[in-house]
């Protein structure tokens, strides 16, 4: 099995490498650019979410001020699904992965009879609603395991490029939210050091986060799998494993942050309950803080949920918002714009 | 025993929090002074190794070469013990464990009967000789568990501002090695990504990296232990418990800049076998890059070993360094001043 996914990952990966090259090549990761518009939050409602992210980062940027922080104490932590790009209906590496088991199945008759991979390949809705983590671990080993880092972003670049989400028909890469890519550029240029704290596998989020978010790879702390040393063919090459290495969720947020930025944040933004300890472990600093939980409650231009829901779940976040202060960002009243390919509304 | 060092630990975290805030107020990280001078890298002698370095950085910095790399690609690592600073007689994170071994020794009688405390305690230099990672090991567990990263930190500022090395009768800080300062400083300039890549404590090294390499914490990647999160009066935080959890040497420093930085570096220094797999990885890519070895073989100005040694032991790398085109770096003949606080040679 692992022979035919290196060489299916091999084989993505030449067909791959020369986008991948000018991808590198181009991105220009430090400066992506902001809105065309003197307001740097142009996609932001002028309610409070905005004030509050505005008041915060002169508060901390003005050298006169007493909540003054250095530019190399200025952490901001970002959750990944949900939080930058929709997670609905499903999170978008799931849907990488199972587009990618329906791919290998042909060579995989062994799958008609196993789970998860028969629910996936018949489209079993009733059994992927129960879907456990267990069987994600089986998936991305079985999607995964072989590969070089290299490889597999490689390959999650190629789909990426052809996938497409069933709502809006747009690739996924089109689904992240404008007001929070204007939000990164407008506390990077205030001299925050912006990092992606993702429950997500890291190298998936590190495959695309560089020409979307303008987030180099060193940025983004993920969920991750085992890896080995290995000498293929005279060369030093890192290779995946089966098997978790560290989950980057709950708790794991904050020991992802402490493991791999040393500093804990002055500012973190969330949406789910996966992102709690995060918040709180910001908050649990001195000075001035600031807490931003982004509450899906728009039907009409993307989803609503909240307890409802086993992806982005925001249940006890809800509660603890409250009585943390922490602040809600209204996707229906705080944002005016939620996609770059769509108008803004009037 | 844990509490003991936790009211250990915020005793001395207490009585640094003024020296420490201001560290972090002053330090600029970004800004490291290079030498004053209009060579950047005036400590080296104008051999091989120098020019090297320059053909090198001309090289991939220059958009008409066809070695060109793009600043976000620009990625270099550098070993810590023995590459940036002194290791002997014997690590100095070794050091700063022993001491505070016996700083702890009164109140843990049972370790006069318990090796490898009891070693310590009588100074047992047979015993030391054969100091075993197990060892090392139960005395970083006895050292930090039950303490956050913060204090831990500060535990290690406050030994750091009053320890000397035996040799020379500085501090430790000041064993840095003003060429790789310069050279850092030199790469920085040329918009490389500087990392710290350490067998040596995570922790440790970022406790001063900031103030004396212009290194920021989350670039550097080290040995680290097990952390947990927990809620202390109100507070989230991450706790440093018991065991190991990656080590970042030999094959573990491919692996800890995979699972770090996320991309292969272009350039690597080292100066020990610990090393090998680093510069192995680094050399494995497409395109130019560079290698490269601290030689130890000044035992008038520093020391010299080789395969002599258990600590910074160079023996396979030696070999391999020919083998595959390495550069040594000889500190006897390749630099001119080897510490900021020594007059150059005439």
């Amino acid at each position: 099995m692992m022979k035919t996914i290196t060489t299916m990952a091999a084989k993505g990966f030449k067909a791959l490498a020369v986008g991948s090259a000018l991808v590198f090549a181009v991105a220009a990761w430090t400066t992506v650019a902001a809105a065309a518009s003197d307001d740097p939050l142009a996609s932001w409602n002028d309610t409070a979410p905005k004030q509050q992210i505005i008041a915060f980062v002169d508060a901390v940027t003005d050298p006169g001020s007493p909540s003054f922080v250095a530019p190399d104490r200025r952490i901001v932590t970002f959750d990944n699904d949900g939080t930058l790009w929709v997670s609905h209906p499903i999170y978008t590496q799931f849907q990488y992965v199972f587009d990618l088991i329906r791919r290998l199945a042909p060579e995989h008759p062994e799958w008609r009879t196993e789970q998860p991979y028969k629910a996936i390949i018949e489209g079993d809705r009733a059994f992927l609603k129960q879907f456990t983590v267990e069987d994600a671990v089986k998936l991305v080993n079985a999607t995964g395991a072989g590969m070089t880092p290299q490889q597999f972003e490689a390959a999650v670049q190629d789909w990426l490029a052809t996938a497409r989400h069933p709502r809006w028909n747009v690739a996924y890469t089109e689904l992240v939210y404008q007001p929070m890519l204007e939000l990164m550029a407008y506390l990077r240029s205030r001299d925050f050091k912006v990092f992606i704290v993702t429950g997500g596998g890291q190298s998936f989020v590190r495959a695309y986060a560089g020409k979307v978010y303008g987030v180099p790879p060193w940025r983004v702390v993920g969920t991750s799998v085992k890896t080995e040393y290995e000498r293929v063919g005279g060369k030093g090459e890192v290779v995946r494993q089966p098997g978790a290495n560290m989950s980057v969720n709950g708790p794991g947020k904050a020991l992802g942050i402490n493991g791999h930025i040393g500093l804990r944040p002055i500012a973190a933004f969330g949406n789910s309950d996966g992102d709690i300890e995060m918040l709180e472990y910001t908050g649990s600093g001195d000075g001035r803080r600031l807490m931003m939980l982004v509450h899906h409650d728009d039907p009409e231009r993307e989803y609503a949920y909240t307890c409802d829901t086993k992806i982005g779940r925001l249940c006890k976040g809800l509660d603890l918002a409250k009585e943390r202060g922490w602040t809600l960002i209204s996707m229906k009243r705080d944002w005016k714009t939620l996609f770059a390919f769509q108008q803004p509304k009037p």
